[in-house]
């Protein structure tokens, strides 16, 4: 199946959606916690974790402005702060949902059942059930002309993570986590790590490490 | 495990890279393939696959200055055109390789054994290998001031993809193309699907689809 630029035009809308948001390949699940200013909790699905740096530490989002994500901007922007809170796959069908279109007043914590974890030092709230909890400061908010989507990137405050998920060395086992993944708008996944492989040298093939 | 801003900062340099890098959690594998004007080609492993948009279909990769991917970015400014080629997870070794610093002269094609598939039509090289190859023509390079990182948007001009891995809405099934993914600097999965559920409603549970 071989198409060209008018071809993908041409598509039907929804499976044009499903055609390419499927072949960006996998994704990072997570959840955004916010908080209005009035004290709103906000729990929304996401899928556009993008990794800008170690040092300082800057992970990134993408927003569409079109759709029910806006709570979640909105409260990034007003508030300062947010989380990034990674789910096990047992719950996938409690973190699909929190996508529902639920009315700006109605916590997602709520109607999905997750526990909002509340801390004296940090804004936003994180999930209690989640593995791998993120605090983030919001640091640039940055607009793509190209098609009205809206860059976010915050800064790591906090990080929290069971010590027997973290090897020597740093790395975090996502599979030992039982993390989720997805890919395209609905479909998940559990990974089945192959290795990781050294340093690439290019006078000698990669080993396993 | 809990940390702050300040603990974050205070890890040993590659302990922090290992640990950011992999919290950042799954992402697609996929080869960069270029030419530079005067017709040397050029392969490249990355892992900053973003989905902008699905009408127009655009995609954007996420480059670091500072190293040796930017025999890519000079390419694709000075073409306009690059391929995504994914990979299957048996070429796992020879797609981490690709990250190792060959001279520029040097085709990362040759070096580490994947074929470049040549098109009348479009200018730069596709890895024959691959079982989902796109083509994009550069549109946009936005500067994050942030930390110096570039962030380049193109569209789509070609996709090929395996009639038999595409489902009648469109889906692509990456489980059963055995579609390599990452985590971190060095780590790669496959996946195994959880299933697909049905777009969440306020009023229902989502299903299995």
């Amino acid at each position: 199946m071989k198409l060209n630029k008018s071809d993908i035009e041409n598509l039907e809308r929804r499976y044009r959606g499903t055609f390419i948001n499927s072949l960006a390949g996998y994704k990072q699940t997570f959840l955004i916690g916010t908080q209005t200013v009035e004290g709103f909790q906000n729990l929304a699905i996401f899928n556009s974790l993008i990794h800008f740096g170690a040092n300082p530490a800057l992970y990134g989002v993408l927003f569409r402005p079109d759709t029910v994500q806006r709570d979640t901007l909105k409260n990034i922007l007003d508030t300062g702060f947010y989380t990034f809170n990674f789910i096990e796959t047992k719950d996938w069908e409690k973190a699909h949902q929190t996508s529902a279109k639920y009315e700006t007043g109605v916590s997602e914590f709520e109607a999905v059942g997750f526990q909002a974890e509340v801390s004296d030092t940090f804004f936003a709230p994180f999930v209690k059930e989640s593995p791998i909890k993120i605090g983030l400061k919001f640091e640039s908010k940055i607009d793509i002309p190209l098609n009205g989507t809206i860059l976010v990137i915050g800064s790591l405050e906090t990080i929290e993570v069971a010590e027997n998920l973290v090897s020597a060395d740093g790395f975090v086992d996502f599979e030992k986590a039982n993390i989720l993944g997805s890919i395209g708008l609905d479909a998940y996944f559990e990974p089945k790590i192959l290795g990781r492989l050294s340093y690439a040298k290019t006078d000698k093939w990669p080993q396993k490490i």
